[in-house]
């Protein structure tokens, strides 16, 4: 299946683009599944369609009535007389297979599935499912849901829902699409935007993405001339790969913002590696679409709001907000939650200053905020934004709105929308109430959004301020190799052999051979077999060295006894070589023992961890943290999808909260960031060159003044 | 005048309160500086107290009319002939003096100073701010303000507002209760509170608290039948001792919940110990609060969020939550919200789940989250509460609502009251939207508050079963010593003779003989005045030792090269006498040396942070922290207000996010708990008894296995 669809993605985009537009402007649509009574799923889909103002044919398919809503009724897709663009199928699963034939044979384009009973309950709904598709794709059909409330339309006015008008206010036509796995919140989105008059290109819920999925409704979005914003909610990730090259495509274009839910069902999984266990979480995907230039919002609210304000305003060129209101308390929080974000408030010239003070009544608090105090008119607010926007030390304005308080006068309504002559982007900010949310309705559909919540303001603000900054590193994420590059190299040898004697792990000198072979710097070492190789091989590479035992069947080698660090002499390696083998022997009789890797011991560095694992939503990913228990107890890592560039590793790096400790706490020289990078960079590499590699851990890699060096290695293949 | 209060607060507390009372129910009322026109300050405050329904007297004072709305004006307070329970004060700051005088004269109760332009613009406006306080003691009035929209009481419908009721709507009377240092945040409670149909007992908001103060308010609040649940916003605290004793108070009684902002304004003084440092933050505030039973929002929408559903709710007795929906997407958030806050989903039984599987129909999906689907009415409701309800694993309810649902059936609004009969909470979470608005405000009116948002919902259940832990735990709080002790001794000999000797600082080895007197165990070390007595006391005290310097003029010992370690003979440590000394002449030429402290060597023991401070805000805290980098870049820390009980200090160190390293990691030993609090709450009891430290550090505390012991201290007086 993702075989066919990568090789449709090049050839029939345009037919399928074209064909996917036809869920959304159908020159017909057959409802299969209506009753008579209201409160039934297919009779308020039926009539939603009716009265939602959809110019096309419309066909109730059922056999219990004749008539319903004034429209004739068929007992079957097949006895309607005329063609049929879209179905909207509305009855109880089982009976899915024989009407998608009927809907093949009558040469249905697409079909919306809103019943569920399928995939979601699980047991033999799942092969219900896959039969329901199979169909579809004999016939060329394009199948949205099951289980979901289908699509809404802003400009055709046509929607599938099973909401009624008189529940449900749908939005005007506009900027904003909203693709979502969860109906629910389908319906908030719509709602949210028509109470506050933000009009809505395209709605899809896709509920169980039998066929149409994110992506190519992603690729659609992009390509839709209504659409400047496209809002994401998703819950399981199937196809990560695909997914993120969707929408890397699109987000250069258009923004994206993205919510996922369902963080926590990964998280148990057992892994046997540090990067597998702390891969399976939220942190990877939320990493991953960073990555691609997608918004990230942690709620709905976020996704809403964030969405809105890219819809209606530019970009901030910086980070610099300039806030003024008519009563201080929002201001404050406002200001708490910036310093919390790195967003400077208050930047504004002395010489703003100046003419502020001058300009406005003495009562005016010309501060980090702007405080017009209660008794603000609409002109007092004028001349401030005017001056604050003239400054070139303001990237972003936040006017702040008591609307309630009497002085302030509906003046507003013209002065407020004028400001977006000055090219900086405004979000404002209200106290609430219904008088409030009537005034900043009027504003939002005049341009500028408005948010009830400080802190939200403060979110949206700092999402914007974060898409500006990426869209400016553009062209140095994609230096060297954002596409995949073919894979160079065979699969390696020594996997192939590792694989081929029945082993899923690499023996530590194995690894650390492969990492070399990648360029990636690892601690000198020899395989001993036996205590005078061992003795020898010391002699060789001098000392201190290190001393580990080597055995297929063992991962962890110090819970064994198998590790002994610090030995200074021919003397002391006799002995620790002993030692490991009398432990491993006790403690792991059976184990098959390969022999003891002697190794120069590296100098103590800053530990940090560098891993890679095949996510088995995004593929394969490179993680970055700090060694010890940051990682452990803080999980303060990082994540990218392979392979990656060199902006990206700094990227990484950088973005860690332990980041100050790479930088010298404490006196400490700085750590060589460019060394660590370059781990990371080849070590992507290697995982998408060698497919075979599940999971792996470089733990610790010493991070020095001048270098870093993998002192351990752990490979798992599959 | 905090010892005036302190008085007053025995003595006529009574009077007080009926004083207070007086703001809210006014027999009478004066409004000072009230204009003919629309939009103006004065005019419309007069105009909220007509309109609202107060039948008290009213009297307009105004130089520049007859008659306002239909009211006699009159040039002065002085000319009103009746007497004058309240004045509203909305003339300039500036003739605040001799109106204040007047109305002492005239025998007024109390003031509402409305007009901004006091102590918040800094300058001479202070001094104004004193002398209205001034003026207003002498004549036994009671001021709240300046700079601030006063007050507005549920039931008597009398308010101060110069938001007028077209732009404002009030509220119905019921249980919340707010007060507030700011009037936008007033404004926004209450319209929100109207708007849902929540009823206001009063409202306050205090501004500049020159006068009544937040602690009046909650005592008074305290004692106020209509008041079930009070709601605090504050940005300075000014004198927090006095505050945590009112809350302490009143907590116990009425949930209490509190929203500080200004977090940032703090952070940046300097200190000189680390303790010092990380207590100039929101953290302090927020321990606090939370050591008086305070729930703590981090924004104003969880502040009403949590303040409503304390007033309509009993508290749960446990952390499991039953969910149930007709729309998965938000239950899907919720669940993730959950697991990040130890809140537990889907913990009904086996045969609850057997009963609902029987029950329901079969496209129900029985699982953590029962999803009725979009099908459901009001009767599959019905059942799966009352199964969820019924068992004794659920011990509160979340139900879910996609109101524009139109299966759903209206039924529900009398199904989910109807669910109080189990005395579990019930908390609401509804997919927004106006008609779900709708629906959600009858509900709430009939006592089952909403949220439209699944996050929302579970801050509201964690503070909630925050609170249910807090108050099964009161007990052992107030087991040893909550209210302070009276100093059992006099300021400490050592501390006496720093000061004497115009030291502000602590010498090691004293500070460590009066860490000794209070029982903290400390590393043993004696004083050397040469490089003999350091041999001698080396000798004496046993190898390996630790040489610091000693000298009141260094703090940071190592940044000097005055510490060397792990000195395990004679020899060694008289090479190492040397270099200190000589380091600290060449690093520190000036500085005084009193000599070397010869100190056993602790063996290495997980390192952690105790500390102490004198907090601006709350008076004497103490701090507790994982050492190192935890403490230094993650602010990993928690403080206490001193003096605390050993629930107490086990509770802090319990709850910083580097706990777990305490109980052992990576299989590491625990470390002795008990032997931390000890130190914590000694060192807590000598922070009370000698109030002249300003900062103390013992940095580090190895602790073991069995017992714990401060390797370094530094305590700094004032």
């Amino acid at each position: 299946m993702v075989e066919r669809r990568e090789m449709s993605e090049e050839k029939s985009s345009i037919r399928e683009l074209s064909q996917l537009e036809l869920f959304f402007r159908p020159r017909s649509v057959a409802v299969i599944g209506v009753s008579a009574s209201r409160g039934r799923i297919g009779h308020e889909i039926l009539r939603s369609i009716v009265e939602g103002g959809y110019d096309g044919k419309v066909f109730p398919v059922t056999i219990s009535a004749k008539e319903i809503l004034g429209l004739r009724c068929y007992e079957s897709v097949l006895q309607i007389p005329e063609p049929v663009d879209l179905a909207v199928y509305a009855l109880p699963s089982n009976l899915a297979p024989q009407i998608m034939e009927e809907c093949g044979v009558k040469g249905v384009k697409n079909v919306i599935i809103v019943s569920g009973g399928f995939k979601e309950v699980g047991g033999s709904n799942i092969d219900l499912e896959t039969e329901v598709v199979r169909i579809a794709k004999k016939y060329g059909m394009r199948v949205i849901g099951p289980n979901c409330i289908g699509v809404f339309d802003g400009k055709s006015r046509f929607d599938t829902f099973f909401q009624s008008y008189e529940r449900m206010v749908r939005p005007p036509h506009g900027p904003l699409s909203f693709i979502t796995q969860s109906g629910t919140y389908g319906v908030a989105f719509l709602e949210e935007a028509a109470e506050e008059g933000i009009g809505v290109s395209k709605m899809v819920s896709f509920g169980n993405k039998a066929d149409v999925d994110e992506a190519d409704l992603i690729r659609f979005l992009g390509e839709d001339d209504d659409t400047k914003v496209i809002a994401i909610y998703m819950e399981a990730v199937v196809n990560g790969r695909r997914f993120v090259q969707a929408v890397s495509e699109v987000s250069a274009k258009k923004p994206i913002v993205i919510l996922k839910s369902g963080r926590t069902s990964l998280g148990v999984r057992a892994a046997q590696s540090h990067t597998g266990w702390l891969a399976g979480s939220y942190q990877v995907a939320k990493s991953i679409f960073k990555q691609a230039g997608i918004v990230v919002a942690e709620d709905f609210e976020e996704l809403y709001d964030c969405a809105k304000a890219l819809a209606l305003q530019p970009l901030p060129k910086g980070r610099r907000v300039g806030m003024l209101t008519n009563g201080a308390g929002m201001t404050v929080s406002a200001c708490d939650a910036a310093e919390q974000r790195g967003i400077l408030v208050g930047t504004y010239s002395d010489e703003t200053r100046k003419k502020l003070v001058e300009a406005l009544p003495k009562y005016a608090l010309v501060r980090e905020v702007v405080d017009l105090t209660g008794s603000a008119t609409s002109k007092e607010y004028k001349i401030t934004m005017e001056h604050l926007l003239s400054d070139e030390n303001i990237d972003l304005l936040m006017p702040f709105f008591v609307f309630q308080d009497t002085p302030l006068d509906e003046g507003i309504l013209d002065v407020l929308p004028e400001m977006k002559r000055y090219g900086k982007p405004i979000l404002g900010v209200y106290s609430r109430g219904i008088y409030g949310r009537e005034v900043a309705k009027k504003l939002q559909q005049r341009g500028i959004p408005f948010y009830r919540s400080p802190e939200r303001a403060i979110a949206v603000a700092a999402s914007m301020i974060w898409l500006n900054e990426y869209r400016s590193t553009l062209e140095k994420r994609s230096l060297n190799k954002r596409a995949e590059r073919p894979v160079v190299a065979e699969e390696h040898e020594l996997i192939s052999r590792a694989l081929r004697s029945g082993r899923k792990i690499l023996l530590e000198h194995e690894g650390k051979m492969l990492l070399k072979e990648y360029g990636i710097p690892v601690t000198e070492g020899r395989l001993a077999r036996n205590e005078h190789e061992a003795e020898e091989t010391a002699e060789s590479i001098g000392y201190p060295v290190v001393l580990k035992i080597v055995s297929p069947d063992i991962i962890h080698k110090s819970d064994v006894g198998g590790v002994v660090i610090g030995l200074r002499d021919r003397d002391e390696v006799k002995t620790g070589y002993r030692t490991i083998i009398q432990n491993v022997r006790r403690n792991r009789p059976e184990a098959l023992v390969e022999g003891v890797l002697v190794q120069k011991m590296a100098p103590q560095g800053l530990e940090v961890i560098v891993g890679g694992v095949k996510n088995e939503e995004f593929g394969q990913v490179v993680m970055f943290g700090l060694g010890g228990i940051f990682v452990e107890l803080m999980r303060d890592v990082t994540f990218r999808q392979a392979p990656i560039t060199d902006f990206e590793a700094l990227e990484m790096i950088r973005e860690i909260r332990g980041y100050p400790v790479l930088r010298g706490l404490r006196g400490q020289p700085p750590v060589k960031e460019e060394a660590i990078a370059e781990i990371l960079t080849k070590l992507s590499q290697l995982l998408i060159e060698q497919p075979r590699i599940k999971e792996i851990d470089l733990n610790p890699v010493f991070a020095y003044q001048d270098s870093a060096i993998a002192a351990d290695v752990r490979i798992l293949l599959e």
